[in-house]
């Protein structure tokens, strides 16, 4: 359990250590050009063709190709402008202040048209976003510790008491909103002052999450009760294994049984192709999965009217995740079988069929008593 | 302000008053079959022709027209038996149970195969949806009533202490996160038990509520900091109505400069035309509309980077703005046409480029000091 003690000295700590980086890519960039050097920064490759997975660690990783951003090259000149520019913004204005903003707006802090020219420093946001995922890498430092986030999405109730920018917060005395969970969870804004949980249930659905939380769910097993209202947000991942590490109690993953639903589960697991440099700070290989699954419909005797026709594409991408090497096991090819040969999909809303809270009463403890889980 | 005593009492009070109404619905109904007459219900039309914009109160209301919905009638006969339906699941799993669910959930519960057919109660959720608005205007109860809710999103901050659920919640110790608002946030799940908030700020973005909340704008102001994450759901716009007139302090609302910004404004302030039956107990015909506005560009000296080309589609809907009787005032007129004649739009996040606390720090505070702001 982390203690909860001065975080703002930690925060300032770990700011300071980051912006150190950014300082040190900057010496450097100096040095070349003061050697009548080209200056370049190395960044390493963020594409299918460098990403792995990793049998042992289980988790998607990236590998150790890199390009060399050169300034001195016209293909490159601009987005070596352009990654110096986020960066400079990042120290100057979030790490050396203490503050944090969003994506959006760190591309409206820097953009701005270069003197004596009509050229923009950056046109649209989808020039500056990989900007930063390069940043991430080159500098080995996540997006939060660049004091930068995405969006903020989820709500979290349960046994324990978290400190949140110096507050105190008991997340048993939550009533039905929830703790609004934030969108940066390093451990120098959020840490665990006192835990009575012993496992930590994810829902995907926002509803199920309510139901759960009126029906006192977590409070009758003891449970942190968490959703990312749909695909978990990075604070939420974050979150989740700080949790899992810290706590040490296992997680469980209440999603939809589509592949939609896969895939949340398989991003909460191991990580994303896309961020796979961010896998060991935000999977969780050891995540349970607790369904919905396709032999649900037998086993809980539930009616043909929760049955939605899987669509061409769901097929499709049911068939892809067939091909990953992190549903390889015997176990998830024949869910995943399962899934296509049935022809069709089921929401979790699917269980209120029987009875509005058959969820709360009979599914989730059931399976979690019988060991009755995917890993 | 409200009392924080007993909600449990008073939410069962509630649900029973609910529960009668279906109750009498269904009695009328049945001396109606007794009589061997035509049962039918009366159901308010809820189209254009049938809403109207008062001037007096300044809201969109729903007119007097009303359809009778007959059983004996071929294209009538489906409809009757589904508001019967959804009635009876609210009243027997929701009502009487004090358990509260979502509408999709709603449409599970209902959903199932008529015996001895293959005809559905219900084969889509747009079929269970449109039959919970006619029981809302027909029972003249909100769905929150029957204990229903769309979704949940938004957080808020700020110098108020709420009871939710029974739980006393101080919104001045919530850390990054902030409370979630709650789906729900009638009087008898959430109270106000004290407050020293001198005014509500609603802002549309997420990430500006977080850099107000960072800055703690709210502590300085001594303000209730809220965001929608986007449209205000049916939980904030009420949250919002019941501040307003419970706590008695103006809201103020910052949006984007853009259609959009004025839509989500326009809702909070005097409803929807689709839900025209609930502006009554959502809307505030009093928010302050603090901006963004295209002459902030010139007044606080923004640079051109942040200007974004108006698409045709924007300037239709701003044409089509201009011809809505709550748009009709001079200023609103104005304010319009400038959008339309500036041909070009900005986010909130353009005052970053200024500074990353401009917003904080400047815009706001000067706009509401200087009694800047249009209703």
């Amino acid at each position: 359990m982390a203690r909860a003690k001065d975080d703002k000295a930690m925060r300032a700590a770990r700011a300071k250590k980051t912006a150190h980086k950014i300082q040190k890519m900057a010496q450097e960039t100096l040095k070349e050009v003061t050697a009548e050097e080209n200056p370049a920064i190395s960044i390493p490759v963020r594409a299918l063709s460098n990403v792995s997975f990793n049998e042992r660690s289980r988790l998607i990783e990236l590998g150790d190709r890199a390009q060399s951003r050169e300034f001195f090259n016209v293909s490159m000149a601009k987005k070596f402008m352009q990654s110096f520019l986020v960066a400079s913004a990042c120290k100057e204005h979030l790490l050396e202040t203490g503050k944090t903003t969003s994506i959006r707006d760190l591309y409206y802090m820097t953009k701005h048209t270069i003197k004596k020219s009509k050229e923009n420093t950056f046109d649209d946001q989808s020039e500056s976003d990989p900007i930063i995922e390069d940043l991430e890498v080159a500098l080995d430092a996540l997006r939060e510790e660049l004091h930068l986030f995405a969006a903020k999405r989820g709500s979290m109730v349960g046994p324990i008491v978290v400190v949140d920018a110096g507050d105190e917060i008991d997340l048993s005395r939550m009533g039905s909103g929830g703790w609004g969970v934030p969108s940066i969870t390093e451990d120098y804004m959020i840490q665990f002052k006192s835990s009575k949980a012993k496992f930590i249930l994810l829902v995907e659905k926002e509803a199920v999450w309510h139901r759960l939380n009126e029906d006192k769910f977590w409070k009758k097993h003891q449970c942190a009760l968490i959703t990312g209202n749909g695909q978990a947000t990075r604070g939420v991942r974050r979150l989740l294994q700080r949790m899992s590490k810290e706590l040490k109690i296992p997680l469980y993953v209440l999603v939809d049984n589509d592949p939609w639903g896969l895939y949340i589960y398989s991003v909460i697991k191991q990580g994303s192709i896309k961020l796979a440099y961010e896998s060991m700070r935000m999977a969780v290989p050891s995540a349970r999965f607790l369904g919905l699954r396709t032999s649900d419909f037998k086993r809980f005797g539930l009616s043909d009217d929760v049955k939605i026709e899987l669509t061409k594409e769901d097929a499709n991408r049911a068939k892809q995740m067939l091909a990953y090497p992190w549903f390889a096991k015997k176990q998830w090819q024949k869910e995943i079988n399962d899934l296509l040969k049935a022809k069709f999909k089921m929401e979790i809303e699917a269980l209120s069929n029987k009875d509005i809270s058959f969820v709360t009463d009979v599914y989730i403890p059931k399976k979690i008593a019988s060991h009755d889980y995917l890993v």
